[in-house]
Order: structure tokens, then C-alpha cells, then sequence
């Protein structure tokens, strides 16, 4: 049975829910909004909803935001020829701190991993492919995690993309190996797509 | 300049006001419930709602509850020789898991700290004074944490609860069960050997 009256209990478990949050976790932030002045703790529950209900997915590369496109697609300034394709909208937000790149993106939304049951098709895969023609891309940056699933996802994305005539280069090494996109300091992550190598496919 | 959309940014922000999280996992709860259904990120917006609305405090002993009083407060068959005083409603879970404990509780909702500000006068210490005559309060077991502050807060308590009469006892300090002598710290050891018992052999 549980130790705590129901909406407690619910609370509890709902941020028990999070990424990254365990039951100790979950239980100290559930007393820490009971404890905070009511319009605080609604400021946190208004903010979800708020953003659940305003932002979107862009109908072109998948990244959050508010209309139908994002600010980058929906920028003419921004170079059609380049295509950054990234796992989630984080790592595309870690890319354009660098500065360094002035394409445009592709959010697949994860990354291939067949431990966790995603495969190709649960990815924005698809998505990719129609944009590549019409957008004239000539070049495709893989800038998928350097862990597994990214390497996975990166290769299986050059021999997908190789026939049809697209460059596909990944990020130079110079991010740690294992490590996440969003925690890389900008300037390695600067330098590594400096040196952007050709995935061969063969 | 925030890179994210304003909800975006919202969200990340009052994640990043929680206990325990961090810029980078605000980011990572924002991503993971704007890619959730939203029924499913709803439900915790919601649960802080209800948590907020439904859930009080105790009026005697400041545990949280739905009504004027808590089960434990309300509970005729609990021991009012004996109270428990505790830092947090958490704490009180703890002790109550244990089943050893069937006196009453006291929650003072914190600790002196006068490194982030927080005076006795912040603490529920006024409401416990009240409730030792009118209960036939006969022992105040002291369980606030063994650090800094807890033990800063008891002996707080001991001094002022003394001349009242009242017997005030504080958690044994010792080595935890199961643990290993060589892994414990200086500290630790130092009060398991201060506070050794008498071993009857009979």
C-alpha cells in the first residue's frame, strides 16, 4: 500500500515518469511543489500544458516549433544545399550555438536501436528522403551521437543516401567516444564539423 | 539569446526551478514531454493541479493530508506519550516503513540553516510547543537528519523542550546494518563507539 494520500501518490508517480528522475527523486520534487507557494507549483503544470499545446513539430525537418515551419526552414538565407541531419531537437540547438553551420536540418526524432525496439521506420527517415530531391541537397551531415545507436544510424543513413548521388559525411572524431551531442563545448563540436569526413558505404 | 520558442523555453525553465535538475536535464524532461501524447504529458500537469488543490497540511502535525487532519493524527489507537519530531513529510514515511514507531508525529517543513536563512521561526516550532500539555506529550524523539542542520535543529529543540519537563531523545548515530566497518567514516564510527551498547548474553 502506499505510504501517501492519492494525489500525492499521483504526483509522485507521474514525475517518477521523467527521464532521468528516480522514485527518491520523484518524491523530494512532489514535496517541494506541495510546499511552494500554489501560483509557483501552477506555473509548472501551466507551462507543460502551454507547451503541449503551442508547439508543434515542423513539416519539414521535425524540429520543435510553433507554426507550421521552424525559424531555420522558414529562413531563405539559410544554405539548401547543406542538410544536417541530427537524432533530436537538442542536438540541433547544440549545432547552431557552434555558428559553424549555416544549412539546414533534419530531426529524425532518435536514433536506430534495436535494443530499445527502433528501427528505421520509426525514425523521420521517410521525411528525409522526399526533401532531398526538391530542396537540392548535395550534402548530408550525419550528426547522429558518436555512441552505437548514432554509428548505427549513421551508417545505415550512408547506404541509404549513397545510390542516390548525395554526399553523406559524418562528424570528424574529436567528440569523446560514448559520449551525448548536447554535452559536447562548442568548440569541439565546432571543429568536428570542420573536419567532416565521406562515409563510405561499400 | 534563448535559442528554443518561448514555451519551449518556459518549460525548460520551470523544470530547471526543481530540486535536483539541472539545466541539461530540464532540456532533456522539456524534449521527452513534447514528444510525448498529450494526454500523457497532461497527466502530470494535471497531478500538480490536483496535488496543489487537494492536498493540505495537518492542522496539528503538518504532515500532508486531504482534510483538516492526517490518518495518523486522526487515528485514536496512535500513542500521544510519544512524538516524533521530523524534518519533512518524507522523513515521516521513513519512520512509519520501519513499523517500530506507534506514537504521533510532529513535521517541522525544515531545519535551522542559517546559511540559506532559515530561523527557527521559519519552522513549525511554535505549533509543537502547543501540542505537548493538551496531548500529554511524555517523550519528543527528535529524528531531523544527521547532518549540519539536523542536528543544529535538535539541539534547538532540547534546549527549549528541557524545562518544559519533557524527556527529548535523539536517533541512535551508528553504523548503518548491513554495512561495512571499513567503508564507514571517521564520524560514523567515532559515535557507534561513543554510543556502544551493553551486550547481554543471557
Amino acid at each position: 500500500m502506499s505510504p501517501y494520500a492519492g494525489p500525492v501518490q499521483d504526483l509522485i508517480d507521474e514525475l517518477g515518469r521523467l527521464p532521468g528522475i528516480g522514485p527518491k527523486s520523484a518524491q523530494r520534487i512532489a514535496f517541494h511543489l506541495l510546499k511552494l507557494p500554489t501560483p509557483d507549483a501552477q506555473r509548472l503544470a501551466t507551462a507543460i500544458t502551454e507547451a503541449k499545446a503551442r508547439v508543434a513539430f515542423c513539416q519539414r525537418c521535425f524540429n520543435v516549433c510553433e507554426g507550421e515551419l521552424c525559424d531555420i526552414c522558414a529562413d531563405p538565407r539559410r544554405d539548401g544545399n547543406l542538410l544536417c541531419v541530427v537524432e533530436e531537437a537538442r542536438d540541433l540547438v547544440a549545432v547552431e550555438k557552434t555558428g559553424e553551420f549555416k544549412g539546414r536540418y533534419h530531426v529524425l526524432q532518435g536514433a536506430i536501436s534495436p535494443i530499445e525496439g527502433i528501427g528505421p521506420e520509426q525514425l523521420r527517415i521517410k521525411e528525409l528522403l522526399v526533401r532531398l530531391d526538391p530542396e537540392g541537397v548535395q550534402e548530408v551531415i550525419v550528426c547522429t551521437n558518436p555512441n552505437i545507436e548514432g554509428e548505427a544510424t549513421a551508417m545505415y543513413l550512408a547506404r541509404l543516401l549513397d545510390p542516390l548521388g548525395c554526399r553523406v559525411t559524418r562528424l570528424a572524431s574529436g567528440l569523446p567516444v560514448g559520449g551525448d551531442l548536447e554535452y559536447a563545448d562548442e568548440l569541439t563540436l565546432g571543429r568536428a564539423i570542420e573536419g567532416r569526413r565521406t562515409l563510405d558505404a561499400s
